[in-house]
């Protein structure tokens, strides 16, 4: 749509249905809607493949309920993340068939079923604590249409664990895998198979994990290849990516 | 005032008015107010251009009450920033023409219209939530005389949002570019137009963005020339700066 | 082919051709081969898809060349990065068809030229000093059976340049951008489309750069979904991360 | 030029010179020349009134040579930074007018001498070790057509030293100043006068100053405002920044 | 006393009125009392000069008030630092001529008036938030008999306030200076007079400071020799170690 | 146990009661029971000699006590670290034979007394401050059967109190140290003894010991052997190892 | 030896062979060697089991030579680490029976064969690269009378590798594991069985391992109990523990 | 002499020799000596009580060897740190009396012996490889007029080495500590004798020391008061603020 609105801007210009100013100043004002305090970019589903994810963390609980009010207009589904129980309270107050999973801390607002599950993401924590996070990954790329499966609490203290799920591990298309303190999981795991692996730190731990940079360098530091790291709690772009993977 | 205060000090030892001496302690008593906890800077206008901004972060509130009160009896306008809801509060059961804006946290009180708006600061902010400090940036550079006009939520992450609000970039005599997380739009904008750019990094972000710092070295390595960078959260610093450019 | 031979110690517990004791210590001696300081791992291909490859930084001379001929008797390619020019001169006294890549530090002993391009990777690098650390990715990936392309200094300094190539960028499966300094391309390029980036901080760059930690921030902290991130300068990583999504 | 180049491509679509699909190929091959290893940015002059300034730190000798001598055939003058003396005498080979500045480490190429001296930017280093970073402002900031006074070795070890250059300071219209160790001569200079001050603190110290850092964070403290500051070393950004203040 | 009684241990020896082992065991339970919790160092004063301060932040106000119960019968001084006005309550309960300081959060108990005045120290402190660390110092200088002055709120955004106040800094015999922020202070006044200065960096500030790492850094590298630092906060230290000086 | 039913399986083989692909089944399914939420070792104590400990911190209530009630009925005792009040409240409520100490943050259940003391740990603190963290050694130590000894607050400000007690560091099998702010103690005591010492760094401090990263670096740059460290707050790792070392 | 000479002196007090002050002398000048710019400490053995071993790096040739010909008089075996092969050539032509591993980097003078090897101490390294601080280890410990075995090259890029070795492991009485980059081998040996762990960072490895920060975070953060710290590269520390667990 | 030069000058506008402006003037050239490159201070020895001491760190031969010059024509003795031996040599062959000390580093330039030695300063060094440093302090505070005595290798490894100079210790003025590593020394030294500490960390030691980090926070945090801090291989600090408190 994004396109075919550019090549008709520049057709108006050939055929001089308005001239070349005129032409810019249209390229200008094509669609995102300004709300003063953001401007919402309602074909970044065009541009991008999926639409805008409301990031609610660090913005106030109105300025969240009014742009997922202006989002779910456009779209036929529309996910925040980061988001309070008092904000869903907020949201649901305002618009249908919203749901909360307060693992993940996300809301979701689906107005259609048609969702078809493809590919298979894994997500692997390494500990209970690390679960929210997980969620985080698990929900996102759910909602981006993604089959998800989930084994939680596989890290290598007890190494058996993870060992006893190998058959899921290879069968699948993409790994998450979340682990704090030492984030030792994802270097074992790509010893043992040959999957792009997306590995998310947590802040999960104390002392000297130092709120997640202990993973996050053993991550980065993995010396089994295939391993790429997002940001410390990151599960959102973590399912994001692996989304991307799989279409 | 100042300089005239100091050849009249120097011209009474000339004409023997008093002693060396007592020249010399004169010189020590020059205008600043002693509170013991607060020596009160009234001649800084005389110095730098502007009166004492009053920092109340870190003061107790009757300390902020008091400075308040006597910056306003030889000033036509005072600034607080960083000020809290009760803090101004305090201040307004003293004070007449007392006004609160809880974005920027700024007391202002203003006994006098007359400020004259000129020159053009232009302030953009990469999200939602980088609008507290961007306000604080604002609120500064209109209260010393700039006509200030603002864009939020142009961050990269929709690129077009920016690219369409060009002209006004290009319109415009400097620029303050607010962002957190990975404030790369001060980058990004430097590359487009060759106006100086004031950066001002954001503790908004999550895990290792560390409060600030990762949007800090990113602004401080730009590798497009024309960006300065100020201290995360400081607005203040960069609406000041911009008003010394235009003056 | 380690899959049957495990298969096969186990069939010979069935058919009572060595006892359980016996098969336990045949599992131990499976195909790595032992030189005292390495343990070459013959059939890492079987269990990852790719044969090992040799990382020569902090090894010896000695070390490297020993690592190299054993594993060329066993596979139809051999990979070294980060090789010395004088490493290479030893390894060529030892072995034919070795060729050497001043940019990458890479050293390739091709037996066959059958290697399949599939699948398009594209490498972008926003300056030139990035160009080592973009080769490594690239000549990686390409002997991993990837068509590569690649297109360099495109930093945003000069946005218009990045802007340039944008139907290359469309058209490839998986981008891997390789940047110092401020790092901003991949949240750029990421706000522009929706493919899988793989961002790669070098440590081109000077004072706050910290030799990559600033980069490494930001591609971390990127507000564009759609970015992860490996450590700084490995463009082996993200060469073989690549190789992985298009396999 | 550049603007009238768009134009005139947008002007020949309106007369059906070429079609829509022509124009925006011809708009993707604007004027940047593509070395391979460096995409020369030859109008970067219209977009920010500035020529390119060739960064030579961690670029070959050969790499420097060729894109200093494509820059050098559509400028009247060519600025290159961090320049070793050894890629001086290489250029020189190539090119007339060129003279290097040992101090500044940078090389200039002059085809015109009408460089117009305009506005006064003040130049202070608190030590004579921080005389190479306060050149490389000084030498950027003449270069693009600025008057610049030096003045060295001011550091408050020596108030007086600093107090006897008031006059001077208060006739600039921007202030550099240099300073690594404890970085506080710009917070001391702004207590004393209201003019924008550009800091940039140096990696010359040792121990706690580790290469910069302490002076950096200094300069981003500075509790009197009016001070920004730039990367660690960066003198060519404090001169760029002045200049663009200048204009 | 404490040598003495080791003399009187040694004697016993000699006299033969007990053994070589009676006489190690002996100088095991010399006269520290032990709570279980806490070892009491009653004879610091011998050893030290100085009695044994409580340190009270992460005490329960159960240990803190035994603590000071114990010391407060064998000394005419009790002092303790960090103490909360909850503990002073407890505290108050129990022991007779207790005093709180809500800014320098001690409590004082002082069973003689006695305490002699010689030496003078002069506690600077850059702003009015710098008040409670400048208090502690200056409480813990007081009770340790030395002549205390406070000039409070003369950082260098307002030199003049500083230089008013030059002839009380010469008239010192040594400075103790509190700053936060850029930590400037010290070097500034440390490059007026030759006076040994006890720098002490405070947690005021926001953002770079990064709660005292900045100012501690700044007064680390002071190029102004004759500055010595304690930790972030450290009033204490401050006031102890210029009582050392005085003594 | 655990070897048992392995060679049990292996066995199984041997004879054809099963399949190899059922005896692959049948070890994935060895005993660790899977709540979704954790998955439980019930043979830790097979494979590392003591049961698995429950780490509380970042757990649900709900999830403590589940995994509590679990592990207490395959094991006669069950251990439980940095548990809150409420969390044993909450077990209390499920399970007999519960205790809480409120010190070590500890919740233990026995079912039998027949624990048998042997070898010496002596637990050693710098401070009233880092008893907490001592006593958490201390319960795990006692709990996996060791003979503990505590001496406490015998920090180098009275080395008396250190020395006082060598008789009974020298009796000692092993020592754990515990120590805050510049933690110096086991430097101190590992230039007296020759005893292996298990160095336990504590956040206890304030200002440039940023939360036990001063102690921990002193700890880890002991200049007299015979130290190791352990995670920042971290009693249990200490007891625990302590007790490797005692078996 | 070093206690008899204490009782004899104190002995010499009570036969009046001398008065307390000349005990008190004679004391001080128990056996120390002072050469001036080092003091020998020839009874460490004595004190702490093992003779004193020199840490060559830092020392010029001169002060190691006559460092180790002093101690070598006293001892029947002299340890130097950190050795370069100028300082071991120096020796050589003072001292017999010297020998040099390059590995190691360290210097050993027996004067007797009859050192016992008792205990089982298994040295694992992740990689081929970190065998040399894996070699100080061995000779440390084998130096010091006690049986060492070594497995090189079993990083969990090959996990295979390890578990080949699973019953050498079960085998040793202490386990050193030495690994850079990621540091994940500890972990997840730790996790296989119940033996003390000595861990060993290493500085091997780039960028985000930042010399050696990564694996020793990795491994103070280990999930798996059992798991103690040394210093980064600090094989001599790890060797010394481990014969201080085996005697 | 310079406070009679500033009152000549006042006394000059009171007797009208000459007018006002003239004497702002006159004061504005008071004795510096500007060089371009340096402005040297030949009256800091009245403002400060010694002379300027050049820091030659960063500087060039040329340039330490002018400043050397004049400085050695105004002062009876000159001081220059940190100057390696070529610069010596080049001062030797330009100014008499010129002598270098190797370990130190330092260049003197005496022309007359009248140092009255005065006070106790007394130098102890953990380690050999602290002497350096140690020696820098010694020499700076020896050519302020100080007696000093110097006490090394007495490191907390062999405690007793430390305990057998009591005697000197407890007779000395004030005592400065240099210790690398774990800088343990200050703490444990403070916790014998009440007498000012300056402690020195030095950049000695490898992995987690991170050249001085390591015992600059230990000495920063010591638990024990009477410790002050200087700059990693601060000597000169060190020695210079010995000699204030000895004045």
């Amino acid at each position: 749509m994004y396109e075919q609105k550019i090549r008709k801007i520049m057709a108006g210009i050939v055929e001089k249905n308005f001239s070349i100013d005129e032409a810019v100043k249209k390229l200008k004002f094509l669609p995102y809607e300004d709300l003063g305090f953001a401007k919402i970019d309602h074909h970044r589903v065009l541009r991008k493949g999926f639409p805008e994810v409301v990031f609610c963390q660090n913005k106030t609980k109105e300025h969240v309920v009014q742009i997922v009010k202006r989002l779910s207009k456009n779209n036929t589904q529309v996910l925040a993340t980061r988001a309070t129980e008092e904000m869903f309270n907020e949201v649901k107050k305002n618009i249908k068939n919203t749901q909360y999973n307060k693992y993940s801390k996300t809301i979701i607002i689906n107005k259609s079923d048609k969702i078809m599950k493809k590919g298979k993401i894994l997500i692997l924590s390494a500990g209970t604590s690390d679960i929210n996070v997980a969620e985080e990954a698990a929900v996102v790329a759910e909602s981006m249409g993604n089959k998800v499966e989930r084994i939680y609490d596989v890290g290598v203290a007890g190494l058996h664990r993870l060992l006893g799920n190998k058959e899921k591990i290879e069968d699948a298309d993409v790994l998450i895998i979340v682990a704090g303190m030492d984030g030792v999981l994802p270097s074992v795991v790509s010893g043992l198979v040959g999957k792009p692996i997306i590995a998310v730190p947590t802040s999960v731990g104390y002392g000297a994990s130092f709120k997640g940079i202990a993973p996050l360098l053993t991550m980065l530091n993995s010396c089994s290849p295939g391993v790429v790291v997002v940001n410390i709690d990151n599960g959102f772009g973590a399912g994001y990516f692996a989304s991307l993977i799989n279409r």
